[in-house]
């Protein structure tokens, strides 16, 4: 039920990137997935860091192109890599998009057919995965998890976190659609999984709502927008608006960085992927 | 004539990497590639290194998953990334596989019909490319240049920097196929652009053959073969008969690195390629 099949094991920064498959209840499918195991694994249970993939990725964008794994070999700390949705579920128009349905799950549990027949991405990430890979990797700590994301990925991330207070140490995002209740990627994608008339359970998956209803204590939030990020310039992340919530309910620890022509690329990631590790790492060895 | 065109500009580790293209004249089409100019760049003139990629490779490969702009950025080191061929010639048989042809130029200037109308990567990456973007921008310092590559570039880093004493400030390499003339790529790219017959041309283009006669001065080589590499346990690399001929001739200073478990892939560029970096900037800043 647990069970964990490896396609490929790579050598990476002194550790390890394992291409991993498992069976998922939750989605209903074989899923993909990667994780990094750092050289200090080999001797020591080591932390985990969640990273969640933006629109069309798999597991295999990041792991290539976004350097986590330099840092996280230099802190000890695992990276986990999911997939972005089910796949191959063969559900009507699924495949019509590439802003929704495969590659496109936005971290939610669908509640409208024909979506809900696997579309549960939220407790896929949340639950089934990282109990499956705690389950075969003794050698990770699941007291110690952190959560990081990009694009849909940064929202999944900043949802997650705001959702599950305690669950993660830590959050950080590059580019994150952070009021997706007001941006069309979110709104197509909510319509799609929860209905036109689920408002409420829109909100409960938009990062602004829910930090404006924040009881968890102290926030350290770090997150990364380039100013070159056409996504950004059309209105797809929002940041101003996140950033309006911490002011309007008196969070503090929200630090959005507007980086100067980064765009929405892996060039952006591999640039700033160090400081999103060391953000972690900070609480992960905390 | 030597104009170049910026086609895209991306902001990656405080520098910008461009991906450019002009039409030369050695290769007798338009080629593309990618520059990278660190930061400091804007306030001085900076070395460059040139990085060649392999088979199938283009500028893009190493700009993306290679992560030399990560040691690039911090030393203030141009990274150039020439294309691998010409391209779009229209060569009878040119396309037909990944080892011969588009994307495996070899780093020579071909001797042999039909090949010999524009396969002269010898030329164009010796002498056009560098004097075409040494004209365009003069933030880079022409004087200061150094060269490493991978595979089929590790062979044209060795070989351009064997064939041109002083030309290059330092050579490193991953997994380099350091002995064309006895291995199955070599031997099908020198027969196609040479010529069965011509024995003497295909020495002069051998790192092996080359280091036998040198007599260019102390050398510092740094090679990283990956022990897991199918192409290296294939014998296409041969960087143990590179190894004996520096034995034999009593050259000093070449290191190859044999790195347990690393394969082909860029993953071993990324882990690696701050060691590369390094070993340049020793020689661009002497």
């Amino acid at each position: 039920m647990m069970s964990v099949t490896t396609k490929a094991t790579i050598a990476s920064f002194g550790g390890k990137l394992l291409k991993l498959s498992h069976v998922a209840s939750t989605t209903r499918c074989e899923m993909s997935f990667n994780l990094y195991l750092p050289p200090q694994s080999q001797s020591q249970k080591v932390p985990v860091l969640i990273y969640l993939s933006g629109l069309t990725c798999t597991a295999e964008n990041c792991s290539e192109k976004g350097f986590f794994q330099h840092g996280a070999s230099k802190k000890g700390i695992a990276v986990l890599y999911p997939d972005t949705s089910p796949r191959g579920l063969n559900i009507e128009g699924e495949n019509d998009a590439y802003d929704f349905g495969t590659g496109a799950g936005f971290y939610v549990d669908a509640t409208k057919a024909p979506y809900d027949a696997g579309y549960n991405m939220y407790s896929y990430v949340t639950e089934e995965l990282p109990q499956t890979v705690f389950a075969a990797f003794p050698q990770l700590d699941a007291s110690r998890v952190s959560i990081t994301g990009h694009s849909m990925g940064g929202h999944g991330a900043l949802t997650l976190f705001l959702r599950n207070p305690g669950k993660y140490k830590s959050v950080s995002a590059f580019a994150p659609i952070t009021n997706p209740t007001n941006c069309p990627w979110g709104q197509k994608a909510f319509k799609g999984y929860f209905g036109d008339d689920q408002q409420a359970k829109w909100k409960e998956h938009d990062a602004t709502e829910l930090l404006k209803k924040w009881n968890g204590g102290p926030l350290d939030i770090l997150i990364d927008v380039g100013t070159g990020d056409n996504f950004y310039k059309q209105g797809q992340l929002l940041p101003e608006n996140f950033e309006a919530a911490a002011r309007d309910v008196g969070v503090q620890g929200l630090r959005v960085r507007y980086q100067p022509d980064y765009d929405h690329s892996y060039y952006t990631m591999a640039s700033f992927a160090d400081d999103h590790v060391e953000h972690a790492a900070k609480y992960l060895f905390a």
